[in-house]
């Protein structure tokens, strides 16, 4: 009987823990499954060997449980990209000997973008190389939520509830004061606007605000964004603005990009902000009123105690769907998950070639965006709601979360 | 009979609104007070008059339990000191016009160091002009925990609950790769470092870090800062920091004064930041490493889904405390709390003359930082445990907690 190993790569999330969870579950109950091991730092633990026995670990629901609410990466993480196998052989040949010294007969690595690169290269190397006894699968995830061939990503959710979250109670509080004042939320997402959107959710609770939202997908002007704050201004005293932090001029380039680069000041200390303190200092140069910015930075990816319940369970569903296809004899795909209905909201697993998304990106779609740019539709909301549904619970010991270590 | 008007002052908390809910039960429940108002925005609200009868809307359980998980302060604030009351008697007289004309026996303020200085003022302009039947009440709020004559401050177990959770979740985060890394997370705390120094309670769940606490008690040095940074560097990849807003140099000085006053770049852009982006700063260019700064900005003081359900219990008792006082006859006084013991944890509530703690600050004890001043003793924690304990039960809708609006 063949070993199965588990890992996970890119940035963190508050749900890919879950998926390792589904993946571990379904495989100890394959009845097809010897060993489940886990690499340590993705796929540069593989090539190290950094290798762990799970079984042990995790063969309990408590152990189990717990981990689908422990945030970040419980296997640690990396950000490797394998070069190419025709003319990196190497690392391949290193990987295919670890498996082969652990009897590896399934691997299933769990990741966004990049980490579907690893998956396609390897896989593609093993039919090359004629090896079929070894199935690798991916199974989402990114917070980002620009995977494509999927309805959205394991751990999206949670951030967006998150964000959701954290904004409603950031509306509460800039309204305390009754002097114009305008907070710029900077949120996550390079080159998709997701995240940023998701703080419309805040309207399900009839807040007005943010009354500004700012994507990646639309040229972003500096003249405008001066326009649409002052005449929010003129509305209410206090104005809440969310930016990606990929937001972009008319040529493409990153908004405030000589600003982020960085001065150096007369004591030779460079200066190093993003596009929140940016637009904060365009703000109190232009209009002039009390201003802030506020970063999510890590909060909105890591925020376990804030998780969606539907984030968390269909995580799972999809790292245990990567080894239902793995042990079907599937290779190189991508466990998915494709919304049959919105109301009420039903779901498919399946699975997906993983050419098909490798090294590709799923941004906001224009006609979710207003004209001018400066917010979304409720076709945004109605795509949000049912993706943070649910409220995890959690463990607590001394006041608070408890989080499970693997290694 | 009179009535009671409610106020609150200074900066939002998880936890000030559950003091209104004190308050406003206690006066429902006296006998003795006919209508409850509200000022909103604090005294300039009762300057200008703007009052609400808070009766049909707090009326019901339900509406009072909603409002005690409600961030922020729901009836406004304001930063509006008063000014002498012999020299500017007018803003005074102001205020006595409105009482007279809402027919207000007692008054109670909400707030930290600066509010009650407008409760001295205020209750001694009462005194000296021979006003007996308005009684003037201080209700203690503060994040900071910096108000004296209280064992601890509303709203501060609830910011120490977050800051517990929130850096818990990241240093699973940061500890996801395996290469080295500094994260900086910037606490609020002007003047006293309790905020900084609640951190540590990530001790309770067994972890190693923050593994560098700096707090504005004692004179930061950046020498010994990257002294400290690469000592820890050599022991783990991820070091994680945390610097409370108000750390000063050996002059006093605020750190990195000069980087977070700006330059200006060569289109007139000002920069702004605080310590955590100099201390990233500095770390980048002597260390050379990976390193990010966080801060917890607006999110630690109005993260009212984490709020610690022993500090808001204990912020209504005060609420409570400060009518009964008044109805006793009290005046000029704040409701304060005791620890009578600290395992099993009791508490006393009493009062105090209100000139102990006006424009007072308590600071962290010496004793309770480490030697060479990068760390909290555990005698912190075993200061914080109690105030953390207990989660509160929040009411959800479409996946996100609801809050009450007063106006």
């Amino acid at each position: 009987m063949k070993n199965i190993l588990l890992a996970q790569s890119g940035g963190p999330s508050a749900a890919i823990n879950s998926t390792i969870a589904g993946a571990f579950e379904r495989a100890l109950c394959s009845g097809n499954i010897d060993r489940i091991y886990g690499a340590i730092n993705g796929i540069k633990g593989v090539l190290a060997g950094r290798i762990i026995d799970l079984g042990p670990i995790l063969n309990n629901t408590e152990a189990l449980n717990l981990l689908c609410v422990t945030p970040a990466a419980a296997l640690g993480s990396c950000r490797l990209k394998l070069g190419d196998p025709a003319t990196e052989p190497e690392q391949y040949e290193q990987i295919l000997e670890v498996f082969r010294r652990y009897n590896i007969g399934f691997f299933v690595y769990v990741g966004g973008n990049d980490s579907m690169d690893t998956v396609y290269k390897l896989s593609q190397y093993l039919i090359e190389h004629g090896v079929d006894d070894i199935k690798v699968m991916g199974a989402p995830k990114t917070i980002d939520n620009d995977l494509c061939e999927i309805d959205h990503s394991p751990g999206f959710g949670s951030a967006a509830k998150y964000i959701g979250t954290t904004l409603s109670e950031i509306l509460c509080d800039v309204n305390v004061y009754d002097i114009p004042a305008v907070t710029i939320v900077e949120v996550m997402g390079r080159d998709a606007g997701w995240l940023a959107a998701s703080s419309c959710l805040t309207r399900l609770g009839g807040s007005e605000g943010p009354q500004l939202i700012y994507l990646p997908e639309v040229p972003f002007s500096e003249e405008r964004f001066i326009e649409d704050v002052t005449i929010e201004l003129s509305k209410r005293p206090a104005v809440l603005v969310v930016a990606s932090e990929g937001i972009r001029d008319q040529n493409g380039e990153y908004v405030g990009t000589s600003y982020k680069n960085g001065v150096v000041d007369v004591f030779g200390h460079q200066y190093l902000a993003g596009v929140g303190k940016y637009l904060e200092s365009v703000v109190k140069e232009q209009i002039g009123c009390k201003v802030r910015s506020i970063e999510l930075n890590l909060m909105q990816r890591c925020s376990a105690h804030l998780a969606s319940a539907t984030d968390l369970a269909e995580s799972k569903m999809l790292g245990a769907a990567a080894v239902e296809k793995a042990l079907e004899g599937v290779s190189g795909h991508m466990s998915t998950l494709i919304r049959t209905s919105n109301s009420p909201y039903t779901i498919k697993i399946d699975s997906v070639p993983i050419e098909k998304i490798a090294n590709k990106e799923k941004t906001v779609p224009r006609e979710w965006i207003t004209e001018r740019g400066n917010n979304v539709t409720n076709a945004m909301l109605t795509y949000l709601l049912p993706l943070i549904q649910g409220e995890v619970k959690l463990q607590h010991e001394h006041g608070l979360p408890v989080h499970l270590k693997l290694y």
